[in-house]
């Protein structure tokens, strides 16, 4: 099957670079705005620049670092892979949020000349010239990370015989290491993925909601300025953050993810095969390759699926129903996929020798699965619209509550997150229980991988949000005319619930995918595929990993704290120092925010990452692998529960707050004006705190994991060769 | 080693309840206040008594029914001390807080007695009153739990034989249930305690904080009334549910921990001989008996030192240095145990032969493992307070950040509850390998005996605590001399840190508890000790649980909201019926308040707790014991996390508000009048959103799991005998 998953990868790489760059190239030769607009978006793109550079200078040498210590103790190739996968990363993100700053001033130039040409169909068209802006970060994340990743499956794999059945076996490295090469190359390729993920998004989302609620704190509550307001000095702050953190860190986030489930479904055989070797069932070497290819070749037709149906979405005539728009891509890329893999299951697995891999209904199986997945990736998506969408009662009641003040909105919002863990973990709980019944562990990753088969189209409506929205920015600080800023805003707003369906797929892929991974731990040298949790030192580890995972997760909501404070002191001292700023006369100093702002993104956002790159090694070293598979199973639970009460909570405080101010007139007309602003300003306490919860604490939970059951993966041979606890229980 | 048990049992109980009546009645001999203190004091009894009795004709029916159906499918002996556990719980909680709600009204009145003499020594002096008065819960609490415990175990275990080894097999009841008798009825008599304590706790929880944030919201906030004062119709509310939460909730609360981890330590030696019976290493008659009886003399053991410790405070003159008065008790009785039961451990263990249990080091090794728990106990305290004393910095941080409103307060507290949880779980993590490492799974369970062996001094001075507390509302209602309050606050303030210290150890022997629940459930029949997570049912479970304990968090989080709610609308609506009631010249309608508070209340507690009974048997019978192990642990990993988060956020942002209060003069001069009222708001924000953090959600989390974990000991039969998934895969 080895050439099959190379056409199908091939071709959906192929396909998804050239329509990415083919789109590039079409939003920046298309006309331009007014002289303040380029200005503006001048400026944001400065600043996003500043702050790459800035974020460069402190991850391009850890990254090194961790390829030569890789390249040292296991072999050169696993360094190589590892560089290869950060780069990838950064390609994407780079590439997309390049694209998203070019498309944020061209959708507010379309919506302008619509205005002005009063033409009708107007909302269609900055539809359509969003949606492409968006569909750059969308392809390009597909396509670098699966190139890399065939990259890496050719030249070590297949080049350098790595894949071979004789290659698997573990080998001793020069430093005494026992490892299997080619898996622990997989593995390295991943974890370059995540560690450039974690940067972007932890940082990106630091700097993103320190900006948002430093400008919102002090320009709209103690100034009483509008949204967006240019005589307001963090305003362009906010926006680059919403490149560097909405567009950079999102996607980032999602390749990591992708990269993560196919990875550990790759691997996971690798460890089933080994495990078998000696015993009555071993896995045919034709199966094990077939099962190692399978998530590859499924990406590669989620790629296919995925440019057809932004292609046809593009190419239909621009229409003002913009919901319908962007679920027709993805719902029409998402029933391609459902068919092609059940044509690919057949083809890989119809006739094998199935002994020693658990699947229950022969070839089928596999495909069971990866729908269940999928199944669940919608429920999850689903439940969020429910929990979080003002169209529903939890959030109408927060809203409600806000006429007895902040506490209880609090109160309200805090609830309303934590209850909607249950139907959350209920959902990825029968996924776990279903897929697995189908094909037995392997089952659970390929449910991952079905998730994210169609993350192309997932990240491009994601990226398509913080476009609109940044493109109503424009509009409001060029004084655009109003209709303007009410196009961008109906375009943002339509986003909402196909991101709702997109941060599903992430968190529940997310811990699928780390699942997978640390089921290749518990299989891995020396732990035999068993984690007996009764095990004092896997409960022990089990307890610290939930530790672990609050308090990274209090470690970044005081990060976001610190840097909205900071942003505060600055905002607070431009406009005591220079009246003039309000009146309008003088202009701010954003540049002066945008610093501030990077810098302290960039110092807070280290200490987190440097913990959960380093606490499963310490663990392990101390302690020994068991005590880290609890670990990870750990943080595993106490993240599925973080990310969804975060997000949930936050989506639900945001519209909470929406939904007030869209019923202003009967608010007033029941309370008086005193009183609504009393309300809403209660609605805006909830928001402000919900910022943080759901744009840094939520999305980075499952990179956190991942990355961490990645470098468990990894640094086994490590654990294996000494371990403290071993010593003393000698 | 039966009748050493006995002895030391009987006589812990026999000093304890003889001391509990000894300062019951002296209380109720004491000189009454004035008049007007005696009508609210009335007033508050009956506000109590009218919320047990409600809560009693709805637990009442609910505990025959479950007594009835145990006594019907096991044996009858299962029903009857399921019922004798009801009734110790409940009878502890009653004689408790009728002392309290007696001493109170004598606090207040010895202060003001000493205030109008001018007696230096007044402060001291009411402490003794107040210590005394808490002691008679303390008491109370550690005598009925252990009376009804030796009952159990000297009329099933002794007389009718079922602790003979030869009767320690499984028998087959007439409904066909395969189980062992004698650790059914044992793990009986802990459900029933447990069963009422959440009632209790819950019921108590939500009526307390219902009616706090009731009064705060609107007296505090809206009307600008000064804390207790007597025109706030729902100030009378509040009072009653210190009695009923704080005092009775709590007392039934650690009545459960002790009776939880008491049986658990008994019954798993019966789960580990069983298992080892046809191994190579099996357990001698005489070790296993030992071993179960070692936990109950234990607690014997901890009585008569508690006995010694409180009596020692209260014979010795009153002195004015409080805390140092409050921490002699706790800590003379801490070292007299640790003393004592190091003979213990010597004269159960030494030469005998400890074939089939892993004593790492002879016959102190039990010991050692109880250390570790006490150890680990009293550093979960210390970290308590270093999270939320307003003496160190996370919480004058959170105080600094109220000068940018209550968004950044919660946003603040929530950090730093979340950042708490890393070095809480690494104290339980380490005190589970620790313990393991000396005992084998023995260990973690004797553990949480050592922790709760001082279980009636820690009570004691949580119980002071709120007697204190309501003492200064009547001072305040009645008017009294302010230097009286002044006395009633230092009492109340000065139990706060050894207060913390039992939160630490209520947290941490609940989960120890509740882990050695698991593990007997692990050891039982049909499930041979191990649990691995690795399968699907197991993960499966495992997110269910997490799942489900963040649901019933949310749940009793929304029940404080609904009940506070409605306390703010009967408030409201009295106030602006009758404007004279703010005037002084018309009382409120207090009973009205208090008929609400209770009716909502005990309406609010039935989901979280049926639901809660009655997950782990549904989950069993559907998925079987597989899965039921794997959700025990999601909901014990959960809980430490929320339990530790929601208790330091919530102390976190109470005593910020305390803080920004005593630092007030220096804020004026900075800030200005108007804006320290700013930031004082900004704190009561946090302080009400905490309000039901730290005082619903946090303290039930350790009665939830243990009392899903002891259910679930308790079904294993049935879901043995029946599940679905083995239906499905066979």
């Amino acid at each position: 099957m080895f050439w099959v998953m190379t056409y199908l990868v091939g071709l959906g790489v192929l396909f998804s670079l050239i329509f990415a760059y083919y789109n590039f190239r079409k939003g920046s030769k298309m006309e331009h705005g007014t002289p303040t607009m380029q200005d503006i978006a001048r400026s944001i793109q400065e600043g996003a620049s500043a702050f790459l550079k800035r974020e460069f200078s402190i991850d391009i040498p850890v990254i090194v670092v961790i390829a030569v210590v890789f390249g040292v103790i296991f072999t050169p190739w696993a360094g190589v892979s590892f560089l290869l996968g950060a780069t990838m990363s950064s390609l994407a993100g780079l590439v997309g949020m390049k694209a998203a700053v070019i498309y944020n001033e061209r959708v507010a130039n379309e919506a302008r000349i619509g205005v002005e040409k009063k033409d009708p169909s107007t909302l269609g068209k900055a539809l359509h010239v969003a949606f492409r802006g968006g569909s750059v970060m969308g392809l390009s994340v597909g396509g670098f990370a699966m190139l890399g990743l065939l990259v890496v499956y050719i030249l070590v794999g297949m080049a350098l015989q790595f894949a071979n059945t004789e290659n698997l076996i573990p080998t001793t490295s020069w430093v005494g290491l026992r490892f299997i090469v080619f898996p622990q190359v997989l593995a390295c390729y991943s974890l370059g993925c995540s560690a450039v993920a974690v940067f972007n998004r932890l940082g990106g989302g630091i700097y993103t909601k320190g900006a948002d609620m430093g400008a919102d704190l002090v320009g709209k509550t103690e100034l009483g300025l509008p949204e967006d307001d240019p005589r307001n000095p963090a305003v362009i702050a906010d926006c680059v953050g919403d490149n560097v953190g909405d567009v950079n860190g999102n996607g980032s986030d999602l390749l990591e993810s992708t990269i993560g489930a196919v990875v550990a479904t790759a691997v996971l055989p690798t460890t089933i095969y080994t495990a078998a070797l000696n015993t009555s069932a071993p896995l045919t070497e034709s199966l094990l390759s077939r099962l190692m290819e399978f998530p590859l070749a499924f990406m590669g037709v989620g790629l296919i699926a995925c440019v057809l149906g932004i292609a046809y979405v593009l190419l239909r005539k621009p229409r003002n129903k913009l919901s319908r728009e962007l679920n027709i891509s993805l719902w029409s890329s998402a029933a391609l996929i459902a068919a092609a893999s059940l044509l690919l299951a057949y083809f890989f697995f119809n006739g094998q020798d199935l002994t020693g891999i658990d699947f229950r209904f022969g070839w089928i199986s596999p495909w069971l699965s990866a729908i269940s997945g999928i199944i669940a990736g919608i429920s999850m998506g689903i439940l969020a619209e429910r929990y979080t969408s003002e169209k529903y009662k939890e959030t109408q009641k927060i809203a409600e509550l806000a006429k007895e003040g902040p506490a209880l909105v609090i109160v309200g919002g805090t609830s309303s997150g934590w209850r909607s863990c249950l139907p959350a973990c209920t959902v990825l709980g029968g996924a776990i229980i279903a897929s697995s019944y189908f094909s037995g562990i392997y089952g659970s990753a390929i449910a991952a991988v079905g998730m994210l088969s169609f993350v192309v189209s997932t990240v491009s409506v994601d990226t398509y949000g913080p476009i609109s929205d940044n493109a109503g920015g424009i509009a409001e600080m060029t004084q655009l005319d109003e209709e303007v800023r009410d196009i961008t805003d109906s375009l943002d707003s339509q986003g909402n619930t196909t991101a709702a369906v997109g941060k599903g797929f992430a968190i529940g892929s997310g811990v699928l995918a780390a699942l997978a991974m640390m089921m290749s731990f518990a299989n891995g040298e020396g732990n035999g595929g068993v984690l007996n949790i009764i095990n004092y030192l896997a409960l022990g580890g089990a307890f610290m990993g939930v530790g672990l995972m609050h308090w990274l997760s209090g470690q970044m909501l005081n990060a976001v704290c610190h840097n909205a404070e900071q942003m505060v002191n600055e905002v607070r001292r431009q406009v005591r120092e220079n009246p003039k700023i309000l009146t309008g006369e003088v202009k701010p100093d954003s540049s002066k925010c945008v610093d501030i702002c990077t810098k302290s993104a960039i110092g807070e956002m280290k200490k987190p990452v440097f913990v959960s790159l380093l606490a499963p090694i310490i663990g392990g070293v101390v302690f020994g692998p068991l005590f880290v598979g609890g670990f990870l199973l750990g943080t595993i639970l106490d993240s599925v529960v973080m990310a969804t009460s975060t997000a949930n909570s936050g989506g639900a405080w945001d519209n909470a707050k929406k939904y007030i101010k869209s019923i202003k007139s009967s608010l007033v007309q029941e309370f008086g004006e005193a009183r609504y602003k009393e309300i809403h300003d209660a609605s805006i306490v909830g928001d402000t705190v919900g910022d943080g919860y759901k744009d840094v604490v939520g999305p980075n939970q499952d990179i956190m994991i991942k990355m961490m059951a990645t470098i468990s993966v990894i640094m086994l041979p490590v654990m294996n060769a000494f371990n403290l606890i071993s010593l003393i229980l000698k």
